[in-house]
C-alpha cells in the first residue's frame, strides 16, 4: 500500500446520512492485513431489491460466480464483503469457502444462503480461509447500526489511499429517498466493469428488474467509462439494492424502469454512481494528475468510446501527462491504433482550451508555453475531434506515474 | 535518450558482411540530435526488389504514405531514412517533405521517385526541415560503401540504447547468398507492426511478389509477437530488398515464393527478422528483463496470441515482473480479460520450469522460493496452458519499470 493520501483526493468527505432498512458492521477478521478492519457485513431489515453488474473476465471470483447465481432471485438479506483476499483463481476451495460464508451468514440473519451476496478484493490464486470471519458474522449482525457508511468505506480498501463515498437524496412521487455508495478500487481498473467493488443502497421502493435496468444504464458512463491501467479484474462487483423503507412514507412502489416517477431517482442514483466512479480514478495507483478524455465528431457514440480509451489507456500518454508534457503526437499514434475510422487530416486536439492540432497538423497559432501551463494543472481536459460523424464520449483516467510501478513491483509481499 | 545501454543487450554484435548490390552512408544532418549522424541512405547499384509491411495506425506517417505508393511498382534504388523527426502528423508540410526528399533522392542516384523509399522516427507532429538532407543525399550517394552496416544501425537509433544488426547466409539452388538486416525501435512497440524501422538486404535474386510472401509470412512470429508498450506507431516500417547480384554467380531468378528452392532462404529470413525482432525487445524503454510468454491449448494459434499479448501487455503482469514477483494471479487476469475463449478451472501456469498452478488453483506442491528464484532471472518463460485446444503462440515483451517512465516522461524536450 502506498503510504500517502492520492493528491488528487477529495479535499472533504461527504456527510453519508443513514439510509433505512440497513445496518452495517466491520471486524479485524485478519485475512490479511493487521489491525485493520477487513470485513464488512451489511444487513437488510427485511428483504431489498437487488441488482449487479461484474466482471466481464472469463476467470472470474469464485465471490462474482456466488453472486450472479442469486442474482436470478432478486432478493437480499446480507452482503458480506472481505479485503485482503480476492478468493479468485482457487478452484474448489473457492466455492467451498463462498458456501461456507453464504451459510454462515444466512444463519447469522436468518435467511436462505440465496439472499446472501459475497465479493472479495485482493490477492487472486491465494485459498480465503472462510472459517476466519464465519466466526464473526453472528456478532457482527448484532453489532449493526445505519450510521456506519464511511467505516464500511474503509473496510474494503486494498490499495485505495482513501475511503470512498457518496450520496445523493431524490424524490419520487413527492417521497424523499436518499441514495448511498460506497466503492473500492486504485489499481487493475478497466472497462468493463471498472476493476472495484461498489455497493449502493436506497430505501426507495423499487422492484429488482426496474433496479437492474436503472444500474445497467448507470454505469456507461460512470464505473464503464473509466481506466486506470487497462487491466481487468476477475472480481468487479457493483450492486444495488433498494431497502423499499421509504413504502412507509406512502411511495408507491416501482416495478418498471420507464416509469415516469424515476426521472429524479435515475438522475440522483447516475450522479452517485458517476461521483464513485471518478473517485476510483483519482485514486488510481501512484497517480498525480487527473485525465477527462472527450472524444466528438466519431462515428458512433462506440467508436467515440473506443478512441477514447485508447488514449486513456496508451502508457505514453500517460506518461507524459505525468512528465507535463503537451505531447500531442501520442495523442494522434492512440487515435490511429484505436481502429476506429479517423481521418488524420480531419483531426483536431485540444489540451484545456489550447487548441494544438487542427487539419492534421500543429495549429499554426499553438503556443508551446499556453499548452505546457494546462499540463501543470492537476486536472487535465484532452479533446479530439475525429472530424467524421456526431458520435461522443468522455473517458477518465489518471497519469502513469513511478508509483505505480513501485506500488506494483511487489504487492504480494 | 537513457544513459547506459540495457542489460539486456546481447554481448557482442554481429559481424556484418558487405551484401553485393547495395552501398550506405549516413550523415549528421542536425534534424534534432548533435553530434551524432541522424541520415541513412541506402543506394542499389541496381534497381532492387522490394517488398515492405507497414504500421497498422490509421493516422500513418507521410513516410509510410510515400512508401505504400512506391511499393506497387516493385522496384528499388534508394532508401533515405532520418531520425529525429517522424514525419507524422505533419499534414501538407509532411507530403511536401517527402516528395522533396524523393526528388532529391531520384536525382542523385538517378533514378525516378518511385524507386525512392522513405523512413522517419522520432518525435511526431513537428515539421520536418527536408531541405537539410535532401542538400546531403548527392555527396552521401559519392561515399557509399558496402561495409557499413553497424554504422548504418547506428544513424537510425532514437531512444534506442544499442544498433541493432543481424546477419545469415543462405543457399539457393547451390548458390550461396547473404542476408543482413538492422532496427531500430525501444518505445511505442506493439503489433501489428512492432513498432520499429527494419531494413532487411540480400543479394539473392527474388521477384517482388515473392518478396513480399515471404516477409508477410515472415513477419508473424517475429516483428508481430513482439510488444513493449502495446503502442502502436504511426510510422512502423519493415522493408526487404534483393538486389539480385547473385545472379552473377549463378542462381536463378525466383519469382513464385512457394519454390522449393527457398527453403533455406526462408529459413535464414525468419531467423533475420526474429534476431531484429528479439533485439527490439531487449531494448525496450527501461527495460530490465525479458520475458517469453508461451500459450498453449486455446482454441487457435490466433487466440493463443490475443491470450498471450493480453498477458504480455498488461501492466500489473510487467511490474509484477520487475518487481522480480512470481504474481500469477496477475497472469490469470489478463488471460481473463483478452476475450478468448478460457476455462479458469483448466488453467495451468509455469515461471520457468516451476508450475505455480493447475486446474485453476495454486500448484499443491508449488514452492515460492523456487518460483522467486526464476524471477531473479534475467530471461523469464512464462507458458499457460488453457486446456481447450491445439493452439499456440509465443510472444516476447519486456518489464514495466520506473525507467520506462522516466524515459517517456519528457521525450519531446
Amino acid at each position: 500500500m502506498s503510504g500517502s493520501v492520492s493528491p488528487l483526493a477529495p479535499k472533504t468527505f461527504a456527510e453519508m446520512p443513514p439510509v433505512r432498512g440497513v445496518r452495517m458492521a466491520t471486524a479485524e477478521a485478519g485475512i490479511k492485513y493487521k489491525n485493520r478492519t477487513d470485513v464488512l457485513m451489511m444487513v437488510f431489515d427485511a428483504p431489498a431489491s437487488v441488482a449487479g453488474v461484474f466482471t466481464r473476465s472469463l476467470c472470474p471470483s469464485a465471490a462474482v460466480d456466488f453472486c450472479r447465481q442469486n442474482l436470478s432471485g432478486g432478493v437480499a438479506r446480507a452482503v458480506v464483503v472481505n479485503s485482503g483476499n480476492a478468493n479468485a483463481f482457487t478452484g474448489a476451495k473457492g466455492r467451498a469457502a463462498t458456501e461456507l460464508t453464504g451459510q454462515s451468514a444466512a444463519e447469522a440473519v436468518g435467511c436462505s444462503t440465496g439472499e446472501v451476496f459475497l465479493a472479495s478484493t485482493g490477492v487472486i490464486g491465494e485459498p480465503l480461509d472462510a472459517t476466519k470471519f464465519a466466526g464473526v458474522l453472528g456478532d457482527m449482525k448484532d453489532r449493526g447500526t445505519e450510521d456506519f457508511w464511511f467505516e464500511a468505506a474503509k473496510a474494503i480498501m486494498t490499495t485505495d489511499t482513501y475511503p470512498k463515498v457518496a450520496t445523493r437524496s431524490a424524490t419520487i412521487g413527492g417521497v424523499t429517498v436518499t441514495i448511498n455508495g460506497i466503492a473500492k478500487g486504485a489499481g487493475m481498473i478497466a472497462p468493463d466493469m471498472a476493476t472495484m467493488l461498489s455497493f449502493v443502497v436506497t430505501d426507495a421502493d423499487i422492484g429488482p428488474q426496474a433496479l437492474q435496468a436503472l444500474l445497467s444504464e448507470g454505469v456507461g458512463p460512470s464505473f464503464n467509462s473509466v481506466t486506470v491501467d487497462s487491466d481487468t479484474s476477475t472480481s468487479d462487483t457493483l450492486m444495488l439494492f433498494a431497502t423499499g423503507a421509504a413504502a412507509a412514507d406512502g411511495q408507491a412502489r416501482i416495478e418498471d424502469a420507464s416509469d415516469a416517477a424515476l426521472g429524479d431517482f435515475r438522475e440522483a442514483l447516475n450522479a452517485v454512481l458517476f461521483d464513485l466512479a471518478l473517485q476510483v480514478v483519482r485514486d488510481g495507483e501512484g497517480a498525480r494528475k487527473m485525465v477527462a478524455i472527450t472524444v466528438e465528431g466519431a462515428e458512433s457514440d462506440a467508436a467515440a468510446k473506443r478512441i477514447g480509451l485508447s488514449i486513456a489507456n496508451s502508457p505514453l500518454v500517460k506518461t507524459a501527462v505525468a512528465g507535463e508534457d503537451a505531447n500531442w503526437g501520442r495523442v494522434v499514434m492512440a487515435v490511429g491504433k484505436a481502429g476506429e475510422k479517423a481521418d488524420r487530416d480531419l483531426l483536431a486536439i485540444w489540451f484545456g482550451d489550447i487548441r494544438v492540432a487542427v487539419n492534421g497538423e500543429r495549429d499554426p497559432a499553438y503556443s508551446e508555453a499556453a499548452a505546457s501551463a494546462v499540463m501543470k494543472e492537476q486536472d487535465i481536459a484532452i479533446k479530439v475531434e475525429i472530424g467524421l460523424g456526431a458520435g461522443t464520449a468522455t473517458v477518465y483516467t489518471c497519469d502513469l506515474t513511478k508509483e505505480y510501478i513501485e506500488i506494483n513491483g511487489d504487492y504480494r509481499s
